[in-house]
């Protein structure tokens, strides 16, 4: 049965392209190595004609596969089980941008783009494409929208989804949908688009989109407020609103552990607020120009400060201090992981009930795990928080995983269900959190997805068993 | 059988909410009264407990069921048949705004309150919910929503889709899903919400929503612009967008005859720009105040000038002026009917496409259709226009329309798909245009949307034979 599918893939898109030798572990196996597969194949096609052969020739052979893109999940959805029986479904081949029409600020790019490459084709023309995060350089267009990625401009520019206007899938039968649609309205029947987006490969195979793009801005500038609460950063981001408008593109908050871990694995690094117990990164972009921008932050910082809500603050005079503030934003992963394992948590609140969610579940935490330590920061404009929890200072941190991980995310998760929160803000269901979500989504909810899934993969071929378990 | 129906709903909803007898063409008529049929009954559920009780009744008895918000629908999909078997289920007693998280930026409203009212309760607060169109003043929100609808401010704001959070929604089962989430992002499974928001209570009946707010601008000017040509209305917008950004929230177009039309039946409304080919509407909303508003926009106009774009420009002064450019603009509708019946289109093109489109069209319907008048107005930042067919100066408005109505929307529809336009923009299918979708729709995508309509409505009771024909 396998000999005779490999031999129909080979066939299909060419012999070179289904790799069933040596090492294929830069397919087989997730980037922070916590899942590791074995696959019947990695197939490279290189167009959407050759996806749509390879996903008829896996339903011949009643295989099912598993669509990857840069491979930088966070949640297990990209990689092969260790079956032996699944085809890992690269899309990295297919990375041309098809077209950019300035006219209509729409870029139509592949599914295996590299977002960083996407940003580059759009500001090649003075545009800009804003979905911006951490695995830029490697993570890939496609990708992106399976998971419906987020970062760091959500607050201004809305995740992935926001930012697609169509796309073009290979369905479950092999069938090529074109959805490439570059309009902004289009009220023709149910939103397809929407359900494909963030579906992460189990509905179908994104293999293009089309894209919106904005005018570049003329000048971006960066602050730095210091805050005394979280309630005092939620008082400055509804300022900043106010004040700003569309103009504030980015606020994202670090608690003083965070940038304490900072200080001690990368004391080079300047911290012009050492020692706050809250630090806000404010990004502001602005269609006039520098000046404009600057003064406006300066008047922002001051209303702030006499509000109280702020008590100390810096705004970057150059382009190489904008850069360092946002380095010790993007310093707090690295440092955490040079301190050692930690239980990860991307979790979103409505902006009002942070605060109160904090207060409750650091006093949880701590009461439960004496010396526990709370990494907290994250896209406070958007509700999304990284509320990661270390080990006591001196322990042992694999050690505290492996017998506290269920016990601390059971007091996270109840108290994020509290406050009508979600428990996978940005980074997506997968595998990880799969068993997690029949507890924290709703029986009508779930039975609704499910009866979609079926509607769309009544074979369960699509990437079986990430998302949702239909065993 | 009805009788035992009507007995369970009396008993569900209680007997003074399932209406009979005398004359209901309020409900069973649309307001342009095309279409006109007959209810079974009328029913009035004061709760979402109510709605889930009147769906299980009629699923117990194998009735279907027409939702209805404000029944402004410009599609027929808000009216029951004329079979007087349906159900008709008015939402508008579900009309309380039960919650306003100003911190979180969110307002949850039931799915009968009034659009305005919506409007309303977010001002109230010093906040904007910025979805605004011609039937604000009695649309519902679940029908804006369950229609996608659109309006004056979709180039900043983005649909009705864009702007909601989260929604509660009675499943053809009668059970209620409760997505009221007031999160950015959440990124847990299928994406529900925009599977309901669009499909014209075909999938699910909506009942409540969390929707977006924004802080109130502090200033908003409006500006006319005359344009040589449509490429002319393009570069405009461009420049516009380039030079205000996120500040600029409308820009509207008018061709001449439009204008015209308005001059013939409203002669007391001031013209600021008589006699030109194009005439843009553009206004700007601004974080900062009216001396700043009123500085940018003459800044632009001053390029477009320069660039050669605009030959004149006028900039209202005073709220007064404001309001009466928009009325110029607003009495377009209303001059058509003045003028008499014509053929309508509610397209959307690639704004790129735009000029092209219709040069080309307009060529093709005056050449198979001498002296017909082009009525050309509507959206252009969205790529949305209304263009509309009128009959030849003293011709036989009736007339025109029995003889070539099909052959008019041939031509226009026909060079929508070769510009790879939509058919509807804003208004949505419902019975008007769901013969015409399977022509303009690939069949893949028509294949997919019944595959979801069999998943969610297997019995096929909510809203029978809207979007989708599946006799």
């Amino acid at each position: 049965m396998s000999a005779a599918l490999l031999q129909a893939l080979r066939a299909a898109i060419g012999p070179a392209q289904v790799l069933t030798e040596g090492d294929l572990s830069a397919y087989e196996q997730d980037w922070r190595r916590r899942w590791r597969g074995r696959a019947l194949a990695v197939v490279r096609p290189g167009s959407t004609a050759d996806v749509a052969a390879v996903v008829r020739a896996c339903a011949a052979h009643g295989a099912s596969l598993v669509p990857q893109g840069g491979n930088t999940g966070l949640v297990g959805g990209g990689v092969t089980d260790d079956s032996g029986t699944q085809v890992l479904l690269s899309l990295k081949r297919l990375d041309r941008v098809r077209a950019i029409d300035a006219a209509n600020l729409t870029l139509t790019a592949e599914a295996g783009c590299v977002l960083q490459a996407v940003q580059e084709a759009a500001a090649a023309q003075g545009l800009l494409f804003p979905l911006s995060l951490a695995a830029e350089g490697s993570c890939t267009i496609g990708g992106n929208l399976a998971t419906n990625a987020g970062g760091t401009q959500v607050l201004r520019f809305g995740n992935a989804r926001e930012l697609c206007l169509g796309l073009e899938v290979v369905t479950a039968d092999g069938e090529v949908w074109d959805g490439l649609s570059g309009l902004r309205k289009d009220n023709t029947g149910y939103d397809l688009r929407d359900l494909f987006v963030g579906s992460e490969g189990t509905l179908g195979v994104i293999t293009a989109a089309t894209l919106k793009l904005y005018p570049a801005p003329a000048a971006q500038t960066t602050a730095l407020a210091a805050c005394a609460t979280l309630a005092d950063c939620v008082a400055l981001l509804n300022l900043a609103r106010a004040r700003l408008g569309a103009g504030l593109t980015g606020f994202e908050v670090m608690n003083r552990f965070s940038l304490d871990l900072v200080a001690r694995h990368f004391p080079a690094l300047p911290q012009p607020l050492p020692g706050v117990p809250w630090t806000v990164l404010l990004e502001q972009s602005d269609t006039e120009g520098e000046a404009q921008a600057q003064a406006r932050f300066e008047a922002l910082l001051a209303a702030a400060l006499e509000s109280g809500c702020v008590s100390d603050a810096a705004v970057a005079t150059s382009l190489a201090q904008s850069k360092a503030m946002w380095h010790l934003r993007e310093s707090i992963p690295l440092a955490q992981s040079e301190e050692g394992l930690n239980i990860k948590h991307d979790i979103a609140l409505p902006v009002s009930a942070i605060p109160a969610f904090c207060e409750a579940t650091d006093a949880a935490l701590r009461a439960a795990f004496p010396g526990a330590r709370l990494v907290n920061f994250g896209h406070l404009g958007d509700g999304n928080l990284h509320y990661n929890v270390q080990c006591p200072e001196g322990g042992d941190a694999r050690r505290f995983l492996a017998e506290h991980e269920p016990a601390v995310n059971a007091i996270v998760y109840d108290a994020v269900m509290a406050h009508r929160g979600s428990i996978s803000a940005e980074h997506g269901v997968g595998e990880l959190k799969r068993d997690e979500l029949p507890h924290r989504k709703s029986a009508v909810a779930m039975a609704l997805m499910m009866r979609v899934k079926r509607a769309l993969d009544p074979a369960n071929r699509l990437n079986p068993g990430r998302v949702l378990d239909l065993r």
